[in-house]
């Protein structure tokens, strides 16, 4: 099970996140491309410290909303969010092959990632721009019990998906997130630990009924936002390594 | 000698240079990449008429002003223009291949352009931008009789240069252009065609004191702003091939 | 019956509409405030037009997009809506009497003003916003059957509105407009002046399935995009003066 | 003795600075405008705040740069400086208004600052802007010897001076401040201190060479960008409390 999580974040002057304290202990950095985030300098520094590190990246391309941090959905035309999605990946890519590095995947950002798992025009935007991108690259989105008919779409367009779910959400039995409107619906640090050793040991959630259902899942999302987070990032990586530990009878 | 042009320099809704018209005249297009003009869109529908005219592409990056159109110099550190031309050539990039193009060389736009010609710190930031980029391209400067000091300079960075001369503008004894302060520094249309005519045959161009100097260039810049300058582009590309057709004896 | 356009949306290089041509034939200039178009110097050049010719100047504020031009729909929370409305509105309306002109009302662009008459939030964040500002501006709206139920919303807020029919689009007999993906839902020329001239003479538009309904307009919406738009204006306005010359017997 | 300030410099999701703690110490805020940082809510915000705190509020106008904090000189005409003055002092005196706060000062940011004080062009381009908006604002600039040749040109313009001097930097013998460049340019908090202490006794600072000069001072720039530097504020609040003690013999 390997941890994704948002990286390069900053913008300018400004500063978001704690990227040099999280990365050791992630495996995958969704880099942002500069649309939500980053900028060509905060773009280059946060490729070093994955490279540093040996991480896995990937990019984090958004609507073109700095001000509101690709928070907002915006009205786009599919032809829109094809070429932004293009530009977005192939400026990211340009940059990590530039370091040595390779681009192995692509998580759309915020609103983005929302409308892409809520409306197929978007969804199916993403897979052109992914289809028509020079080389393969994997697409990460939301796992749940209904991923199977994302996987056929992508199938058509030859896209290979990466599913993620979220160590810190509850889920609902129909094994999407409860909406952050209902109580409960984020996991306090014990109850996100819990969920991750479920998920890892048994390849299943409980949900907020209390029903424990199946959910299939390539990696887990986490945060570095401040130090309290990326300190349950360690524990959630600790678990992590525990049960590989486990599967290979490591001593 | 090849035609170069700046093109897709459009934006959003606002339309600017007549590219349908003058690219089946040119042989290089030099596409805005989004800091100065152009947008994901812009660049992709560009890429798509440069493909269907068989016209070479180039990046053709700026300083990050779209309301100055890039036309201001601005004070940037060596690190932040080796970023702001990665992020920009990668991107161009990656969408010309997504297209199954090749980009093959950089023309900086506007006051980068100027200040890569006047200040060697700007020169040599670019420089390391093309070195650190993963695969070569080459840089287009200003032809002139200092152009060998550039040649030194990019030499020892491992990136070959391309000379652009003027086909409309005057250019002084030393080799330089004059400014466009001074009267007579813009040519009509006749003493441009004479220019091209001279500058093809023998490789000089005629200064502003009446002197024949040589110019050693490897492409003249023409524009396609209007329907007028397009016509000039069609004349001149008519003396370009003219010339190749004695060089090669080709009746 | 006064005429308004939307003007002042050029960017930059980039120049969009015949302001100069269509100042002097319209009413009530909508002035774009830099968000979806108009940048700080087209503003005050666009001032200055209305000046010359006595034309009543009104704020024409966006959703923040000028890639999109405002078109685009974007996610904002009312909070979000009452501060860019209060930021434009304010750069507008000081730069006006910097130039001893009186902002007098405001018009939302694009896909805002749709927002607004769709969405029950997005118009009670603008009139938030009108009751905030310091001093009163009216607020313009879609002219149509319901526009009582948003008079008694906006006079909650101590906002008077404006009514704006427009010239060129077919109505249904609901007293909304025909949408754009029907057939007949732009009007040519003969038809656009045929039901300008019913509108100023009766009050009255004939509608998609040809009968005529009440429409309480306080001004009709043109275009100056082109040089054509410009003399359908002409036109139009020419109407509107006779309509006042019969009025007041002026022969 | 009065100290102001640089607020209102978040930017959409990013924080910066600590506003809430360093507003009750400062007597007057130089709030950004949306060029080089701040954003319509942010703009709101600290407007609010200094209300609160019964600060008086200034325009922080800057280039438009975001993305290079306003750090960056720009080659700008003295139209365009004229106009990006108005616009953004305009946009802050108007949403300053609408919470019944009255905006009495314009304080330069950054490159633009320093541009005004090294070049007589973008000063006066500055007094023009000054001029032009509609009401008698104050212009903030650098104390220093030559303060009487700005003092001078600003007469011409009708445009009244605020001196700025720095409690944390050095000065030189001329009254200019030590280049950043030159090792102790910068005050530690003890040297810092003194400095505040002499110049509100004395209207002298002590320079690089050790000797006294005067300077003519309306107000100290102090920083609230972290909690040492809040600290440091409220120190030299102390110490022109005292001072103001003292003068009026208040005990």
């Amino acid at each position: 099970m390997k941890l994704n999580c948002d990286l390069g974040e900053s913008y300018g002057m400004w500063q978001l996140g704690q990227d040099e304290l999280v990365m050791p202990h992630i495996d995958m950095a969704n880099i942002a491309c500069g649309f939500h985030a980053g900028d060509p300098h905060i773009i280059n520094k946060t490729l070093a410290l994955a490279k540093q590190h040996n991480t896995m990246v990937g990019a984090h391309p958004s609507y073109p909303d700095t001000l509101g941090f690709g928070r907002r959905s915006m009205k786009c035309s599919q032809a829109e969010i094809i070429d932004l999605m293009l530009y977005q990946i192939a400026a990211l890519d340009g940059m990590a092959q530039s370091q040595g590095l390779t681009l192995s995947y692509v998580k759309p950002h915020g609103a983005l990632y929302n409308d892409m798992m809520a409306d197929s025009q978007v969804f199916t935007a993403i897979l052109h721009a992914m289809q028509q991108y020079y080389r393969p690259l994997k697409l990460m989105i939301l796992a749940g019990s209904n991923a199977q008919k994302y996987q056929n779409t992508a199938q058509e367009f030859g896209v290979e998906l990466l599913l993620e779910a979220f160590a810190d959400r509850r889920y609902t039995e129909s094994g999407s997130l409860t909406p952050r409107s209902q109580s409960g619906a984020v996991l306090d640090k014990v109850a996100t630990l819990a969920q991750v050793k479920t998920l890892i040991s048994s390849g299943q959630v409980v949900t907020d009924t209390g029903k424990a259902i199946n959910l299939d899942a390539d990696t887990i999302c986490v945060h570095g936002d401040n130090v309290e987070a990326v300190n349950l990032v360690k524990e959630i990586k600790d678990l992590c390594q525990e049960a590989i530990c486990q599967e290979t009878i490591c001593r």
